[in-house]
């Protein structure tokens, strides 16, 4: 696609456009050109969430410049002198960064794809926010390269600028105790004002998003996947009911599937967007242990919610306090002083506001053996050679991700080719 | 009593100071001179656990000087000039502190009680600990000038002197929970060859001397009261027990009665006789978290095992995980961490190891305040005029601390004279 085709894009999809940038965005001398609108949306359809090479060359050269580079089939020695002309702005790729990059993103350059999920968006009535909106969050922002180009919402998009807001998050395995501790944490915290933000899951999620509903409260859910369809299928109600009043948001765009990837970037977007997270209860493997880390590597209050030694339900519980440093909360009360107690601490050189330590072990896995793995299946075996399309990755890199999964015991080798293990 | 009357106390009493210092103290050019050991016992008699006026004139004058002058009537000032005279010494009780202590110290310089406190201690065959002797427990001279002077012990004194130990410590109203966590972390703990020390109280601290009986490890009890008479008395078979194989031990002297202040003070004990302290189960009004306070001001490492948050049993030390900066800990591995934790830390500036910090809150009433708490009736009103001799504090301390006590709604005006009230 040449820059007259890029064009072409905006044109045959202005008409979604007008719906998706609806009012509740900008308007007048604020508003955002059609061909940035779009060049923000195609970058978040051919990239996966949290990719830091292009948050830097976005940052050198802004949306349309990168959107028009990759249409127009630009080589990463191209991107490269375009960036060294950008005086100003700091760190961006290098060539090396670039060709890995274009290697990952071009193959998702179809047009008819993204013509389709610009018209699923449309269908289900989802709003685009772009930075700088009345309605963004503006906590992604401190993701730095690793911000959102642009969010998708169903419901109110105005909930996202509620404030405060307080991420309450845990395990799918809830015991009673812990969605007991949920729906009083949810209801104690909309009584105080809180915006309730979460991932929409089984369990300790759903139980928070319930009770801020039943409580006439503001609730947001973060998902993995686009927005189009709710996920899991079994909280496609509850995130129909959360629509009305609150938001459903992702940075995903319609017709793209969660992944485990997507579910570890998504919860880096519910920490940045909430002003504390709290994890109510969760297992030493629960994923919100992951979004905890994103909380605590983002300097936001981290808060977690202590039970029974004896219960391994609240094991990951535990250990936040033990290692990483959370504040014990045992009620609403408490989970909302974090707040103020982590703008109290602001500038704090202590280890809530001392970014990366926390999830550099609770983040075991890197970007590319997470990706390997969202590919890798249990039983049937695949070859580096399937992988590196499946990946969008170099076959050098497939092979060094696959050797530290082999090594911490994730993945196997079997006949020619990989397989996934579960963890013990 | 004059210097005479002293060495006529040493005479008479050497058949039980015999026994008393019996084998396992010192031998040969260590050996402490009985009239010393005397004094030391004396000045424990007349005076309160934890004294510090009598803790720093011991460290200007010595202990025979100081039992001399209290025998032979030295006023104040008498004592306050050879203070000035003894070079070197820093920090000696003013002339002011001198006379208040005296005041307290000579009305019970009751030559016949003492004479008959160590028969009894003879008769129950109680043992006397000084300060260097093979089995003094070292880590309570960190307490300074509040250290004792002697200890007490019956069973075996070298258990005093094992290492590691871990005070594992709790309410008295534990709940089923906190018992199984006690049982647990007692005999984990034996197992890693820790000797446990608590407070011989029901609840929690019977739990874990129990456990570690049971696991044949070593454990000791502090008593509040002289070793003669086992407190609680439904525990009179366990605390006999304890000492077939470990020690209970007091710095009371033999016919001492437990009071308020004497818990508050063996508290101080427990926390500086052993490495680290855990609270294993407590209500926030527990008097485990004044053992906590002492841990934490002695910079001695601190642990606290959560519980539900639903239980009130467990909000005593989710105030010490929330506030008192306590490790979180949650099975006897990570408790026997503790101590190799706390040596890491050792220097460190953190709130673990600020003296003072936690205890200031913990620690809300005076010393006077528990005194004329610990005389005050909760039917009967007592006058100043009583009061005064009861507490052996002069009418402006008493009158000082009612109004302190009257502020926080625990005594209150009743006629002529002041009653204690139960707090809320």
């Amino acid at each position: 696609m040449s820059r007259n085709l890029f064009e072409d894009l905006a044109q045959q999809t202005a008409g979604e456009l007008g719906a998706i940038r609806a009012a509740g965005s900008r308007a007048g001398a604020g508003a955002v050109e059609p061909t940035d609108v779009v060049a923000s949306i195609l970058l978040g359809f051919v990239s996966e969430p949290g990719d830091g090479v292009l948050g830097r060359l976005v940052g050198s050269l802004g949306v349309r410049s990168v959107a028009t580079g990759l249409l127009s089939g630009w080589p990463a020695r191209e991107f490269a002198d375009r960036t060294a002309d950008a005086s100003g702005r700091s760190d961006p790729p290098s060539t090396r960064e670039l060709a890995a990059g274009i290697a990952r993103w071009r193959p998702r350059l179809d047009r008819d794809a993204f013509v389709r999920s610009i018209a699923q968006a449309a269908r289900v009535r989802a709003r685009l926010l772009l930075p700088g909106d009345a309605d963004w969050p503006g906590g992604v922002d401190d993701l730095g390269v690793h911000a959102p180009l642009a969010l998708w919402v169903r419901g109110r998009s105005s909930a996202l600028a509620e404030t405060p807001s307080m991420a309450l998050v845990g395990a799918r395995a809830a015991s009673g105790y812990g969605e007991h501790v949920a729906v009083e944490a949810s209801a104690g915290l909309v009584d105080r004002g809180f915006a309730i933000v979460s991932g929409g899951a089984y369990g300790i999620d759903g139980t928070a998003h319930r009770s801020a509903l039943a409580a006439n409260g503001t609730t947001i859910a973060f998902l993995a996947g686009g927005v189009d369809r709710f996920y899991p299928a079994g909280h496609e109600a509850l995130l129909g009911r959360i629509a009305t009043t609150g938001a459903v948001v992702s940075e995903l765009a319609c017709g793209a599937a969660p992944t485990r990837w997507r579910f570890l970037q998504r919860n880096r977007l519910i920490a940045a967007a909430a002003a504390a997270t709290v994890v109510l209860e969760a297992g030493v493997r629960s994923g919100s242990l992951n979004t905890a880390g994103h909380a605590a590597a983002l300097g936001r209050p981290l808060g977690a919610v202590p039970g029974p030694v004896t219960s391994p339900s609240s094991a990951g519980c535990h250990r936040l306090l033990r290692e990483f440093d959370a504040v014990c909360v045992t009620d609403a009360a408490q989970m909302a002083e974090l707040v103020a107690f982590g703008a109290e601490e602001d500038g704090d050189d202590d280890a809530r506001s001392r970014p990366g330590a926390a999830t550099r072990t609770l983040e075991v896995l890197t970007p590319e053996e997470h990706r390997v793995l969202d590919v890798l299946g249990i039983r049937r075996a695949r070859t580096v050679r399937e992988l590196v399309p499946a990946t969008g990755m170099t076959a050098g890199d497939v092979l060094g991700a696959l050797g530290a999964l082999d090594a911490t015991g994730l993945a196997a080798r079997s006949g020619d080719g990989w397989v996934r293990r579960r963890p013990e």
